[in-house]
């Protein structure tokens, strides 16, 4: 196999690094082509038999890590084969209208991994959650979670009729001039509900008013808004703590 | 004046980009040496009316702003003279251990402005809050909030005692190995309170489990940790927001 520099349009990527690796081949060995190590790597041996565990092809090749780091910090790396995932329309979501950073969408999926949120839509045009850099930015908790991507919002609330998943549903939408405000005495507490968020430097658009309940973060005069991510960290702790 | 790309050990450093450099403007006139735009900025008016209002000397110059803008797509700058500050011991605080990251640093003074929290106590060895990249991923915020650096958190306790700020404080330590969990049912209530964090790698070491109340943000198996800036993000909101 030759490897190249990740393209958005290849059918494989990467792990760089080790923590993003091992977490690969805990939760998704099926779907790895085959795993490097540079000579440099203190882990090798656990690597190696972690690999042989899980039947997964293993080698020590520094040319392989060298052309896959670009900073020259990386001494591991998988190489995996993209998949689809359908979610489960019985579990909370978390959708994410128009993510344009890579960073911020790897942050978002390990934050909502972390609240134990497994199923996120993504709503085109977006960051892609291969690119190594959303990988590297989940520290691998991209395959931890559930992941599909829809041409639009409405293809994502006709998804959830097809499968049963849109009737209990609550739809809370995360917007600057959203109409409830958040706050911890009256956090809502829905048994099942879709968290939506926009784009960083747009927000959501108006329309989105009016899917279900718009909430504000109450936010001081100081700044303009919050970062998209903590926004989403916030959201994501309120609804699944609340109900505790 | 000689324009060089920022350096650590400089006596000023420089606003990349409008918005940033707006916020200087409201909030630290006096510290601005000039602020150039380049000729392509589509606000040039506007830049030049409020310098004009904040007698700030005012220049349009491409070969500043090219020098300036390391990815190409800064259009103004100001340049500034880094200032030291003192805390206010009758608020709130946020203090920041060893953070390594400027995007991180400048992420949560952000949110700490977002929430009302002016006063940020950063314990050494710490990233630069005048770097040009922690001014921007603070939005400019960093202008609308004091800063003080401190060698040990002994040193800022002390300096708390000195000022009075000691005797009613509680303070609260977030660690994966904290002893109260937070939750939106019982977060604490303090009037007067320091809100501590860690190294992004590292969290606190153990020795901070008996500073005060020892805190862990509840999160799921699936994930090795929170995001520094997520956890200090809900953190902030919590602890702002339990009393409204």
């Amino acid at each position: 196999m030759d490897i190249k520099t990740y393209k958005k349009d290849f059918d494989h990527s990467y792990t760089l690094g080790a923590f993003p690796t091992f977490e690969l081949l805990e939760a998704m060995p099926e779907n790895i082509i085959s795993v490097f190590s540079g000579s440099g790597f203190t882990d090798i041996e656990k690597l190696e038999s972690k690999c042989g565990e899980k039947n997964v092809p293993f080698g020590i090749n520094d040319k392989v890590i060298n052309k896959l780091s670009d900073k020259g910090n990386v001494y591991t790396a998988g190489i995996f084969k993209k998949y689809t995932q359908e979610l489960d329309c019985a579990k909370p979501h978390v959708v994410l209208v128009n993510p344009s950073d890579m960073g911020n969408m790897g942050t978002i999926i390990r934050t909502a991994a972390g609240f134990g949120i497994t199923d996120i839509a993504v709503i085109e045009p977006a960051a892609d959650q291969f690119n190594p850099k959303t990988v590297r930015a989940s520290m691998g908790s991209l395959f931890r979670v559930r992941l599909k991507r829809f041409l639009s919002f409405e293809e994502y609330l006709g998804y959830l009729e097809q499968n049963g998943g849109k009737e209990n549903r609550e739809i809370f939408t995360f917007m600057l001039n959203g109409r409830k405000q958040l706050t911890v005495a009256e956090c809502p507490k829905p048994e099942l509900y879709s968290l939506v968020f926009g784009n960083e430097a747009s927000g959501l658009p108006d329309e989105f008013l009016d899917y279900g309940t718009s909430i504000i973060i109450p936010q001081s005069e100081l700044v303009d808004s919050l970062n998209l991510t903590i926004a989403a960290g916030i959201g994501m702790f309120m609804f699944t703590n609340a109900k505790r």
